[in-house]
């Protein structure tokens, strides 16, 4: 029931996702999604304690440029992170440790898939987290949808598009 | 001066540059820039204080991917940057304020354009940076290239390519 239609989303020029489909929701990695375009950055202090990327298919894309809500069915945004690193080449350039980068990926690899259908119970999202390329547990992904429903006025989705 | 030579990098099919070049280094805003792909993000903290992403063209990533230094002639790497804001929702998922994502645009937009033999003096290097879309001045020009010295053992690149 896991692996049940997860291929519906894919574009036949980014080839076929493979690896196994996250509980709940039954998302595969989707292909190519490194290579999409850039939604927004952020920084989570705390126990998280990541640097982290927002990118877009194309559809996520033009809904997030355009202010579009609810998004379209078919988008698909990724959250990337890594731990947040000082660069040390920066001290020498400023006088003073200053500058933070991504270091090594951490807290794994987030997708959100609008299908207001197959998702409907969960505001048309259906979420997924990968760590080292593995689905995290259900326990993991029971916790997506009410955390996100603090943007609910925002289709549940906390970035905004970074011009 | 100024205008001399800047057209050499553009893909025909990314159109023509267009507003005014840079002092010092005669580069214009690359098009399309904003849709390149993401090489990695970053944090300064200190009166720079901002969220940073570094997109680069197809040549930039691809010698990022592969470690390839120096970077070959063509490759233009972008610097985007915007305020660090709080994000209120995340008080509400978190029950504390912890998550900082990108706001307004800050401290311009830079780029950094290989051509070794038209930059030989600054290590290969042209250096720009547009203010509100237009070129900063001369003085902020000629601190670009001392201040990239401090990562000369990479080419003058401070970022590294994020997973």
């Amino acid at each position: 029931m896991a692996l049940a239609g997860v291929v519906a989303y894919m574009a036949p020029a980014s080839g076929q996702a493979d690896g196994e489909a996250t509980p709940i929701f039954g998302i595969k990695i989707p292909p190519g999604y490194r290579d999409w375009k850039l939604i927004s950055v952020a920084h989570e202090e705390g126990n998280l304690n990541d640097l982290r990327a927002i990118l877009g298919n194309d559809a996520a894309i033009t809904a997030s440029r355009e202010g579009t809500l609810p998004f379209p069915d078919g988008t698909i945004i990724a959250r990337l992170a890594w731990s947040y690193a000082p660069l040390e080449e920066s001290s020498k350039a400023f006088g003073r440790l200053q500058s933070f980068v991504a270091g090594p990926p951490r807290n794994g690899v987030q997708f959100m898939v609008k299908d207001s259908r197959k998702y409907a119970s969960t505001g048309g999202w259906g979420f997924a987290q990968f760590d080292d390329g593995k689905p995290a547990d259900e326990a993991v992904h029971n916790t997506c949808f009410p955390c996100h429903s603090a943007a609910k006025a925002r289709d549940f989705v906390f970035n905004r598009y970074a011009p």
